[in-house]
């Protein structure tokens, strides 16, 4: 009886993880041997693995169908062993399913259709489990995998991009154009109708609380808020269209689950530290121009010893340094991440053009370091 | 006689300018009533009086015809009456004439062969007035308009690129490619090869000391060095590939030239103002992302009060704000500013797309304002 009733619920629910990730236990101040070592974006084109898969399925289809998600999500472990495996998705499907609509274009996914100011007040506040079900879906299918012997010791992580940086999507439509770059449409909102803008930053904010919720009841361990554009922003500009926003999601996923690491991404911060500190992440990951051991004494010096930090190898050091240089790189960012709190990562993601023995030298390099006694 | 002589001068030598102007007043920490006004990239796309002029010509030749390039250097002074001409040309000329060749393309000028890591032996140290003689005949050109009575108060600025800034162009070849803008060469030298940038920057930081000393030779009355590209580089790398050559070039001016403002423009490195002082200039301009009175009050509590500080209104305001808030955030930068050794600028070049009417607004509210009594 007991087994079928366990069948029955791994069939229906994500089985709980059996114990708490090294990844987990080094974000919450637990001893440990060595930090996790996981990578953004570390799965993606640079993998034939991930090639092969997209040469059958388009972008936004990969997203959607859990099992493929699931699978591309997977390589990178099953490739270099990661501590860590982070759903595979993009940032933007929650403001699709907030009823903005969206294709997949030569340079990415995109808004066909930017969001104008009068569009603002109809936009819904999606429910997950109807709206951005695929994405919970792999996370169970994602949590089940890991349940096994091998993985146990494996964290998941859920994502979502923050508030700001979504708004600035959806208000720009395309990013990646020579006038997309500067955000005008954005800071044309900002600068004459911060109201609306504001109205935009609330609903998203919701959004985004209830989605990395839901990814947490789906099985997530940890979850990581993305704000890539927050460097476009001058501290002020932060402090009123980014910060609030962050908080506001932050906070209502500490509330619900205060266990979960939330990890805290803002690019293009260097030297906003103070800053940083009041999202109220438990976790801040540090951009490649940023300096780990400067940040951790300057926490450690102003009350906020328990935060923890990720990051920060340049993306484009993985790319391009030579081998030994990468290895010697690799432990100089491990040396300045510190004992104690702290997960190995890049400063941004894997690039598409980084060779894969890159990629497993500063995995396996990272996994073999261990403290030394002080 | 006299006059007769006055006149052979006036077409061999630029005249002296006759006092300091108001540019040069504020930077030195004389008593001003209001801050000068300048645009970075003020000549440019966004007038029809240059497009007009590119018309006819193309952009390599406009900088290498000094008529030409005194012609546009002035058209925003006549449109907009700024308080400063810089004069017009490119950061890359300096680079060609160490000895790559230098094309115009679709997305600007740029290097059609790349350098490569064995031919920095083989670069030149140009002369400046045998080989970039066009750029300090266009100052000639410029002392000699800006000498009438309506101009006296106007200062003349002379510009470089910084030696990273520059390796960075020379490397990569072209910038604006999706792969360019990571860098992605310099920082394969940077990593694998140290000691061949370094020699690089070597080579660059003598070139572009002699030049810019051979600018204030023709008439220039600040000269400003630009390290756009800093922002590429962590702090650490900042001090070992960045600000020592900066250091090297503003030495060698400041020894020739200690009465000259020297200006140093670093983009990307807001919370590094440490860094930025040691660099040996007068002033810094910031980008705008910086903080004008934060900046100033940590210089002044840092035993910085002599550095003067330029900038910083976001050109994408310029672009884009309606033009009551353009007046405002104005009237905000100028305050942020600070009613001593300030000079008002914008954080960044003026936008190709930037409506003149919104040019005109800020210089006119810039020149306008006047310093409350404390």
């Amino acid at each position: 009886m007991l087994n079928v009733e366990a069948d029955y619920h791994q069939n229906q629910m994500p089985p709980k993880a059996p114990l708490k990730p090294l990844l987990v236990r080094a974000f919450s101040g637990e001893p440990i041997e060595r930090p996790p070592v996981w990578l953004m974006r570390q799965a993606g084109r640079y993998m034939h693995e991930y090639q092969a898969v997209r040469q059958k399925t388009d972008f936004m289809t990969l997203c959607k169908t859990p099992a493929l998600a699931a699978e591309v999500s997977m390589q990178p472990i099953l490739a270099f062993g990661m501590d860590a495996v982070i759903v595979f998705s993009d940032i933007l499907p929650p403001a699709e399913a907030m009823g903005l609509a969206l294709t997949f274009g030569d340079k990415g996914p995109c808004f066909p259709n930017a969001l104008l100011p009068d569009q603002v007040a109809s936009l819904r506040i999606p429910e997950p489990e109807a709206d951005l079900g695929f994405m919970l879906e792999t996370l169970k299918i994602l949590r089940r995998e890991l349940s096994s012997p091998e993985h146990q010791d494996r964290a998941l992580i859920g994502f979502a991009g923050a508030p700001w940086t979504l708004a600035t999507y959806m208000i720009e439509g395309a990013i990646a154009s020579e006038k997309g770059r500067h955000l005008h449409k954005t800071k044309a909102w900002l600068y004459n109708r911060p109201s609306v803008l504001h109205a935009l930053l609330e609903k998203l904010a919701l959004t985004i609380g209830r989605y990395l919720i839901a990814q947490i009841h789906a099985g997530a361990q940890a979850v990581q808020l993305f704000d890539t554009w927050a460097g476009h922003l001058s501290a002020r500009e932060y402090a009123e269209f980014a910060l609030p926003y962050q908080r506001r999601v932050i906070s209502a996923v500490r509330q619900a689950h205060p266990e979960i690491p939330v990890i805290m991404y803002a690019r293009g911060m260097r030297g906003c530290l103070p800053l940083l500190t009041q999202s109220g992440a438990t976790v801040l990951s540090l951009d490649e121009f940023s300096d780990l051991s400067e940040s951790r004494s300057a926490l450690d010096a102003n009350g906020f010893a328990d935060l923890a930090l990720q990051g920060n190898l340049d993306p484009v050091a993985l790319w391009q340094a030579d081998p030994e240089r990468l290895t010697e790189l690799t432990k100089q960012t491990l040396a300045s991440g510190g004992s104690r709190r702290y997960g190995f990562n890049l400063g941004h993601g894997v690039l598409q053009y980084t060779p894969r023995d890159h990629v497993a030298r500063v995995v396996d390099t990272a996994q073999a370091f261990r403290w030394q006694a002080p």
